[in-house]
């Protein structure tokens, strides 16, 4: 199975650099951008292309980890019949690829991928999906060399594991944003609250979100919301996700 | 030094526990709640009461976990002038003893605490502040027994300690609530979405969180963030918290 990867971002990166560490045969990199081309190919040993004219065409796959507004207008100017085409995005249903290509499917990989961040790709559940059983077959078999969490699912409910991920995952890093920005404002070192951050992710493995949840909101301390609030009157941004997340919480702590 | 805990809650529970494993002498539980302070009481192998007038007068400090709504008016009733007196709460001022007591102070810890979760309590840092440098001293050693993190802090800057946790913990584990929900009404397991969760937390350790900050409305992405308010559409809870959420990770992005 000779792989051709098409993007050069953080997915494709930590992708490729499983794939390799597998022995799997990466034959390209193709970037839009030279100089991220050069940086992945370098990085993985293999030659690299910034047109798409030049993407080798003997590839058994090409596996798309582009910017969701870029993949149409790449697969439709990369478009080898003969080979598998496969995207990595959550939120893009399969039949993008319905009128480009006879095989084709996607592979999703349920994770945070940051530059200079390693990863246990071993841990990291990859949603696959295929035009057919064949090609079904072929993704499996590409996972699971770097994964043991492969399953299948439709794309209709990759959309909804996408959108749970962007709770669980972007807006969760977003909280850590804001309370940097009161601790640093403090002068505080924000680093003092990696023990609760940890914590509060590591309860989940003993409790539904539900019963983890704690904190003034939870429990109707009205004088500290009020206290809290007062603090951040003048912070619009803080002052208006405080509010809603505290009203939120406590209305459905009430419905419990 | 010998300790009367005031309170049965989850702060109680956890100080109490570690206090005990320690050695130190805790003399007796309170809580209004008469099952709680027998549960407590149980649990830790000391005397127990429910009503303020049995609480032993011959502690050298007085522990409250009480909510904050209680505090003062428990205080009032318990005032033992000759022993030590400490809170254990984030948003409320030291000055809460002032005119009930001449030696007082805060032992404030900083994590969520929940009934059957063990927490290490050597990593937890604890804020102290103290009405005098002799009280300091004692709540520090009180402290140093169970955490090898004690750090002195202002009635001020606690304040915005836990409003900065009230967003890192409790708004953290409220979008992890929200998860929940997608993935329940869309059948998939929650526990799939737990190592991105971990690895979400475990960035911090090698990134600022505006570095780590991934997501749609971190690259501006409208059109996966069009889809995802369409799903949403009907849900006004989640529609109004990924709204106001997205424009404001937009926002920051793109002024940085």
């Amino acid at each position: 199975m000779k792989i051709v990867l098409i993007g050069a971002g953080n997915v494709a990166t930590h992708l490729g650099t499983a794939f390799k560490k597998k022995g799997l045969e990466i034959l390209q990199v193709y970037s839009r951008t030279q100089e991220s081309a050069k940086v992945l190919g370098k990085l993985l040993g293999v030659p690299y292309c910034f047109t798409l004219e030049d993407v080798n065409t003997s590839a058994d796959i090409y596996i798309y980890a582009v910017k969701d507004s870029f993949l149409e207008a790449t697969l439709r100017k990369v478009c080898i019949p003969n080979a598998i085409h496969a995207h990595t995005a959550g939120s893009v249903p399969m039949a993008v690829f319905e009128n480009h290509t006879p095989r084709y499917g996607v592979i999703y990989p349920l994770q945070t991928f940051s530059k200079n961040k390693e990863i246990k790709m071993k841990e990291v559940p990859f949603f696959i999906e295929a035009s057919d059983k064949e090609t079904e077959e072929k993704l499996r078999e590409i996972v699971s060399a770097v994964s043991d969490n492969c399953y299948y699912l439709s794309s209709e409910k990759r959309l909804l594991m996408h959108l749970s991920a962007v709770f669980a995952c972007n807006f969760t890093n977003y909280m850590y944003v804001l309370a940097s920005e009161i601790t640093t404002e403090a002068g505080i070192d924000f680093n003092v609250l990696m023990p609760l951050i940890k914590e509060t992710a590591d309860k989940l493995n003993y409790l539904t979100p539900a019963e983890a949840q704690t904190g003034p909101a939870a429990r109707s301390d009205e004088k500290t919301i009020e206290i809290h609030k007062k603090i951040l009157a003048n912070k619009n941004n803080l002052y208006r996700i405080y509010s809603l997340l505290s009203e939120s919480i406590e209305k459905s702590a009430k419905s419990r």
